[in-house]
């Protein structure tokens, strides 16, 4: 059985280079010179971890099948050579998206903010692996990770912009953007 | 903020005497006479707990608005006095299941299996909390825990057997089916 957890671990380690660490709602976090992801739960940290968000990967919750064939004909994996700039975003929702059912949160994530759509247009450029944590009793409801080449970096602040201009950010209480690049 | 984690306890403890442990799909567990609810996620048990089980309350998954209504309407609370009977059904489902997108599980979960229309006709008799635990990478995929009157022991027994016979079961890999009194 797949492992489906995750830990991203902020510290001095790890191959990915933190560049900057953005608060975009909310408070941000100690600032980090490295990232380590680790397909686990990790439960004893580095010594010099100054953080750790959990998350885990899981079914699908608005993405309905034609859109999902869509999405898996063109989009790329992660760790493609040439993907060596990544963002990391943590992101939280407020108590009012979550009171909503289903098909209000469907009409609002898609019906009135396209966010699939949106995402479909800059794939194959944008790999992306979405991590739940709300119900881990973590700080965020989501963590995202998302890994392009250099070359698409404006591509990728374009599509940060379009979904943040949506309604459906107006139910976002917290959100951080950590920018990252691997060593070669 | 409301603590939405839950643990049950199965050992020598607790307010609920255990009468019996049925498996209906899969393996059994082991027999205990007494059940304890906590509204937290203990990590240290009591000596004599033989299993526990986690799970956490969450946002709806399927209940659209209208029926949120009808069901906010007459459910009634966990706590009634007359309501010393009780029933425990942790359930997984199948990977199929889980592989399905958002409109393909309600479409089997209501408009083919009735799960929300037939539960509404048992209300106000039967009590019900929902806790999630697939995500938290335990056995389960739900708890689902019912406190009844012993006058509406047969009505429930009714329900099981009603959801039992859907095609939303079909996707059940494994069920075990608790029931409990309380000591008055």
């Amino acid at each position: 059985m797949t492992n489906r957890h995750f830990t991203f671990i902020g510290g001095d380690t790890g191959p990915w280079r933190v560049r900057e660490i953005r608060s975009i709602i909310g408070p941000s976090i100690a600032p980090v010179s490295r990232l380590e992801i680790r397909n686990e739960n990790v439960s004893v940290l580095p010594t010099n971890a100054r953080w750790s968000f959990r998350g885990v990967t899981s079914n699908q919750r608005y993405t309905q099948r034609s859109e999902l064939n869509s999405l898996l004909a063109i989009q790329p994996t992660l760790g493609r050579q040439e993907a060596t700039c990544a963002a990391f975003i943590p992101l939280t929702k407020t108590a009012n998206w979550w009171e909503l059912t289903q098909e209000e949160r469907r009409d609002i994530f898609e019906a009135r903010s396209s966010h699939i759509a949106t995402g479909l247009r800059y794939l194959p450029a944008i790999a992306r692996r979405l991590h739940h944590c709300r119900d881990l009793g973590e700080p965020f409801d989501f963590l995202t990770w998302f890994e392009f080449a250099p070359s698409d970096s404006a591509a990728f602040d374009d599509l940060l912009d379009k979904l943040r201009g949506t309604e459906e950010w107006d139910y976002v209480d917290r959100e951080l953007e950590i920018r990252l690049t691997r060593d070669d």
